[in-house]
């Protein structure tokens, strides 16, 4: 049995699956303080004898096993938890493996074990939600770097009638800044949820995230994209989104997946919600090899 | 003694190096037609005793060793050489192993071995030139996908103040449509050496190629980003582009290589006009293990 904790700005779920990535036993903790929320996360695995345990985390996070701050949510605006150790406190109580890595890219690996991508070599999995974050697989591997990738804040053409200045603190109007969640509710001055018939709403922000998926496969050339979140619920937005794409390259891209695939290339999460925990599995299962 | 291909547009520079990278010998060759051009690069290796070949090759180029194009050109737009069999042919005359890649993944790697990227995991290697091209190591393997990447046709977003529409028969505007030599030539009536003095120029050029790289650090994270070819030669960009750089990311990146190390994170080519040649040295080496 392997444990998996997603670790979110908003929750922590915590889970315990086998190797074939099923969930047999979770449980949802509200994130507070890293004291009290993290305590509680160790509650909930004691006893459970797991043989390795995988960590998705929300962001920024040190993934250089090099430095004393691996393991850490480094400078995070989440107020209480810039630097906690989440590594190292699950250390001081579970004497395992421990695999570590970004909530997104952790959805990526779930995803490529037993959701949409499985069977491939590479994918791309994008949550669009409070914030827009994404993780990449490339030749079976994780995509890291210097630091992790922060693909959600990638620089985006605006649409010429989008009034609305952008809200990430640091770019404005990148595409986190014109297109996730809290940019929708800003602009149109409603939640997306209650913007569902508006297909004006959609159209822009399909026109946005397709630019987006354009550099990616630019960049990555991924087998496969997978769009996750809360605002990828609208389902409409997929047929939008696969048509910017396929306009915005224009023939470039000679490959049967974007000319003649492309519903079967864009595609919503295969494990549903689950990416992310079944992606801490597939990460503690990594860990235990 | 291992045999390197540069296969280019308009020359294949063709060369025997050691294990070390050192170029002892090399020849050019005009691209003419495939039948002409590579006989004389046939004539150039025989008799060599080469233990393996390398060719880094202008593309598209099919890098699937599963599909019964692998080692072609596939559908380029430079006469007579669509379908044209690289690999294959070089394999009648060789037999030896042959590593084959992209030309600017070759250069990343050649690079990454004894340039300007040396000791490092990961790097990007861009070329300004006739066209934009880019290729990227991650964590010391050359990053490949569906296609090999083609970022040098990445969206970015224009200059407010420049009404030229665009040279790229795909995307118009894209990098390689506003920034490629060509472009430059197009939207200023001269050639890039001819207006070496005008500043206006290569604030323009700095800004579109420094909204590509920053894409390219969220996206890749590479640990050094390089920047060679004929445009690149101006070596006024260089300033210019790291300025933009740091203002883009604006701080949202903290990492000392952004923060304080700028100067040697956005670097020429250690190699020189070499990288190219020495990434078919690399290419050969790894194909001989």
């Amino acid at each position: 049995m392997y444990g998996s904790i997603e670790a979110g700005g908003t929750k922590f779920v915590c889970g315990i699956g086998n190797e074939n990535g099923e969930i047999l036993e979770e449980i949802t903790i509200p994130t507070t303080t890293p004291e009290e929320t993290l305590s509680q996360v160790v509650e909930f695995f004691k006893g459970k004898e797991i043989e390795a345990l995988g960590i998705g985390s929300f962001g920024p996070v040190d993934l250089n096993p090099d430095n004393p701050t691996y393991g850490f949510i480094t400078t995070t605006p989440k107020k209480h938890w810039s630097n906690a150790d989440l590594v190292g406190e699950m250390k001081k109580h579970f004497d395992v493996p421990i695999g570590f890595d970004t909530d997104v890219n952790a959805a990526a690996l779930g995803e490529m074990e037993w959701g949409a991508a499985r069977g491939l070599d590479s994918c791309l999995y994008m949550t669009v939600g409070t914030g827009i974050g994404v993780g990449a697989i490339s030749e079976g591997r994780i995509v890291h770097g210097m630091l992790h990738p922060e693909m959600g804040h990638i620089r985006v053409r605006r649409h010429e009638e989008d009034a609305y200045e952008g809200g990430c603190p640091f770019h404005g109007d990148c595409l986190e800044g014109l297109a996730a969640g809290p940019a929708i509710e800003a602009r149109w001055g409603q939640k997306g949820i209650e913007l569902a018939d508006k297909m004006e709403v959609w159209e822009l922000e399909a026109f946005y995230i397709a630019q987006a998926l354009v550099n990616y496969i630019l960049v990555l050339s991924p087998k496969r994209l997978i769009l996750g979140g809360g605002v990828m619920k609208q389902k409409h937005l997929f047929p939008l989104v696969r048509e910017q794409v396929v306009k915005l390259l224009n023939g470039y891209i000679q490959h049967e997946n974007i000319l003649e695939k492309i519903d079967e290339y864009i595609v919503a999460p295969g494990l549903g919600d689950h990416a992310g925990l079944c992606g801490g599995i597939a990460l503690a299962k990594k860990a235990a090899i």
